[in-house]
């Protein structure tokens, strides 16, 4: 199903400052590349431009994604899941995610079950 | 680079309500299945029964995932990410992820760039 930008944004419940997780993957590898915040104007920008574009929690401003390192995110598709709280968003990953240099934002540190099943 | 469980949890940067964002991975297809929030006692009780347990923000418990339905997530690995604010979890899904009886929580409604890069 597709639907507006101004529908989908309206649809989503945000947190208490406005904000939602986004999920980003590789389109390709289905990597999980980074976890990352948007508020609606975000979002409209990363669906008007096809740029990932984020909000820095930390500066508290709006950042595109690679717009200092070049490491910037093509955006293919965004959806939101059944409770309209998160997102999931494809792109295509220029260079490293992180910005540490690592591919992914995920590749530091990894723990494993004591048992398995 | 491996660590306990404690050095893991006691690393991680919870919001304040005690909890931490969760995107849960299939191990195989690699689909983003879900996102989920877990506290201190959630990752410790995932890592120890590799079984995925979250904190349900709207019951205010612990979930085991599955226990009702069936549809639980054995645990392989947990990654938390650069700035420790959030989880990777790769899992491998019994049946659907999703309470809707889809495959995953991201299946539903997905919307496309206005432009193509």
């Amino acid at each position: 199903m597709s639907e507006s930008v101004s529908d989908f944004t309206r649809g989503l419940v945000f947190n208490d400052r406005g904000l939602v997780p986004v999920i980003v993957q590789q389109v390709d590898t289905r990597e999980v590349l980074m976890m990352a915040w948007m508020n609606a104007e975000a979002i409209s920008l990363t669906l008007k431009t096809a740029q990932a574009t984020y909000w820095s929690r930390s500066r508290d401003e709006l950042w595109v994604k690679g717009a200092t390192s070049g490491n910037t995110q093509r955006v293919i598709a965004l959806s939101h899941d059944c409770d309209s709280d998160a997102l999931l968003m494809v792109v295509d990953q220029t260079g490293a995610a992180c910005h540490t240099g690592d591919r992914t934002c995920f590749d530091a540190v990894t723990i494993h079950p004591e048992v398995s099943l």
